[in-house]
């Protein structure tokens, strides 16, 4: 008989360090409730020990139920060590086939009435759990809010895992349409430089001269300059910001995504085909049971000729049954357990990769906004020289040039003789 | 006989005033010589009276010259009063024709040497006149440097003042063709607004959320702003540099110059009539002269009949023609003067208007810049908000945003019970 081993220890990081007494550890249950181990004593506890405690409570069975269920070992005592979840499979004690039908019964109600299981995952019903504490408190970590399905518009079933996705590959489409955006700015810039440049050279005025002339030319030439301006703009745009909004989630990124994808739904195919497996066993301890229950009134109302060779028979196969069907809730606490881990890890990597996500955007948009100022700034500084000029502009001293070069003549007439 | 009034005294504000001694004042010869003349005993001297000067030198012709010619009173005086150059026309000491041949022989070579008449406008010839000075020294006036024509490349006689009239009108295309270029700016600002509009309304990564989504919305947003500024910027184009260069010089600028340059051109047509006038009487007095000496020379060799009645006769007509002559000269001379304070006023108008052009446009210009440096300084504000809300990007905050709204369930999975 196979003894499953299942961890429920949080990833290393997750376990917060703590100062206890020495030999003592703290371990986070499924449920978030955190726990204490004595590593040689292996006593077990809820409470925080300080170095007067010694002894684990004895109380009732809820305190010492990890993940809601009583673990115990030959003896009765709660099973010692949490880290490895061993199941003593003995079956005198341990095998529902062994209990009582009105036990039994009563267990039953006590699964009815405590857990539900929806789409094959388990959950304890809200009233009667030990309340759960999250993972990850005031954190409104993705670990703490995705472990029911949902169902989207359309009424078909979403696992929360995927909605986890799905707003990776969205937040991958809109960093894609804001590259997109700035792909559009930069035309922009190049037309409007284009504009620009293509008007400096215009031939407008081009025959005025003087320091009115030097002044208009260095204004016409400033479009130039202003030109060159957002045409650098529009470049650094297109390699600082566009160019990293567009790569910086590889191709890979799809790829992993997908990979979480099915690994993560791999292990939720598995868990229904497991609690399958469950119920059938479910079932055929039902069947092996009645079988028993009849065969037993018969024998004693001496209704058949059934010997007691018979009745041992039937209460084997019932006895095995019922093993089964430990077996079947064990693989299915197993793969549940997997998936929990899985979940706990990869939804953290989103989580991670989106808290990335978000900060390489800011980044990348603060570079916008200072490539503007810079701009503004550039372009402020094309207007010095012709404000230079135009501050020299001296009416007097073009008179003189353009006189100096059209004069006809300085002999002032005089009167004829006679 | 007429008595020709001809005034070539400067426009008053051309005149310096400088202290002289009591009773003398200043006056400008149209050489541009400075002379002075006592108020009460009339005398005239180009020498700057101290308190000692009385008597005015009688020295060489040229000294006491205006204008190159002697003037002298019926006593042989120089003629006292420079305003009013009254033409003492007494024909026995003036006349050319009671002068001997030889003497008159001096007088038209002299004529010939000193004198230079050009398109009937008569200059001095530069070696041999009184050096003029510049009306306007240092200022390189149009008034002092546009006499003489001149001519075009095609080989067309152009007048000193027409090129300065070609100059202003060039000057109204000059800003017609800078308003030009301004209108082509502000076309290119208004298409980059346009476009800068339509991008900041596009949907791109319209469903970003939170605090990312918010920044990434005023992103958006100023564009919208941005081409706010540009619009302000080409309207302001439009009405504070365009229109006024359009409209500064009135459409009554080119009316005006066509009225100067139909009455300069006018006078100079009359001074071409006048002109010819002088060469006709001229050659009228010539042949006079010679018919008078022919008979003279005929009575002495008692060719002919002719009696002395024949000789006065003939030297009676040779006066007519002598006075004849000098009126033609007057009214030339006259005609001369006339446009020459024509031409005075009238280019000093135009260098006016000139250094009214050239501070116009260079405040125009500078209003350009101006509104230059203020649209980079709006634009860069522009940013402001943008800047504020990336500062306020928070990945956990989104997070929690997000997880509210989409989050599937927080309770956890929990072992299956048997």
């Amino acid at each position: 008989m196979q003894q499953p081993v299942v961890s429920y220890s949080m990833p290393a990081e997750e376990i917060e360090s703590v100062s206890l007494p020495v030999g003592w550890k703290s371990y986070i249950s499924p449920e978030g409730r955190k726990y204490y181990v004595n590593t040689s004593t292996k006593e077990t506890t809820w409470e925080r020990p300080s170095t007067s405690t010694t002894s684990p409570k004895a109380s009732g069975s809820h305190q010492h139920s990890v993940n809601g269920r009583q673990l115990h070992g030959a003896s009765g005592h709660v099973l010692e060590h949490p880290d490895v979840y061993l199941r003593k499979t003995s079956l005198s004690n341990q095998s529902p086939g062994s209990t009582s039908p009105a036990r039994r019964q009563n267990k039953e109600k006590e699964i009815k009435e405590t857990k539900i299981t929806i789409n094959c995952v388990t959950f304890p019903v809200s009233m009667s759990a030990p309340e759960q504490q999250l993972l990850k408190p005031s954190e409104w970590s993705y670990c703490d809010y995705f472990w029911a399905d949902k169902r989207d518009p359309q009424g078909a079933t979403v696992s929360g895992f995927e909605v986890l996705l799905q707003k990776q590959l969205k937040g991958k489409q809109m960093q894609k349409e804001m590259a997109e955006f700035i792909r559009e700015r930069i035309k922009i810039e190049e037309e409007y430089a284009k504009n620009l440049s293509k008007l400096s050279m215009f031939p407008m005025a081009a025959q005025e001269e003087g320091t009115l002339g030097e002044a208009w030319a260095q204004l016409k030439k400033s479009l130039a300059d202003e030109a060159e301006v957002h045409l650098k703009f529009s470049s650094k745009l297109q390699s600082e910001v566009e160019k990293p909004l567009l790569t910086f989630r590889g191709d890979n990124f799809k790829k992993d995504m997908k990979k979480y994808d099915h690994h993560i739904a791999d292990l939720r195919k598995q868990l229904v085909s497991r609690y399958a497996a469950v119920e059938k066993a479910r079932k055929a301890l039902a069947d092996r049971q009645k079988d028993l229950e009849v065969k037993t009134q018969q024998l004693e109302i001496k209704l058949s000729n059934k010997t007691e060779e018979d009745i041992k028979k039937a209460r084997r196969k019932s006895t095995q049954a019922g093993d089964d069907l430990m077996r079947c809730v064990d693989l299915y606490n197993q793969g549940q357990s997997k998936w929990f881990e899985e979940m706990v890890t990869t939804s953290l990597e989103l989580e991670r990769l989106e808290v990335e996500r978000v900060e390489t955007i800011q980044q990348l948009l603060r570079q916008y906004t200072t490539l503007r100022h810079e701009t503004d700034m550039f372009n402020q500084s094309t207007m010095e020289p012709v404000d230079q000029l135009l501050q020299s502009v001296d009416p007097a001293k073009d008179r003189e040039l353009w006189v100096k070069e059209h004069k006809t003549g300085d002999l002032r007439p005089v009167d004829m003789d006679i």
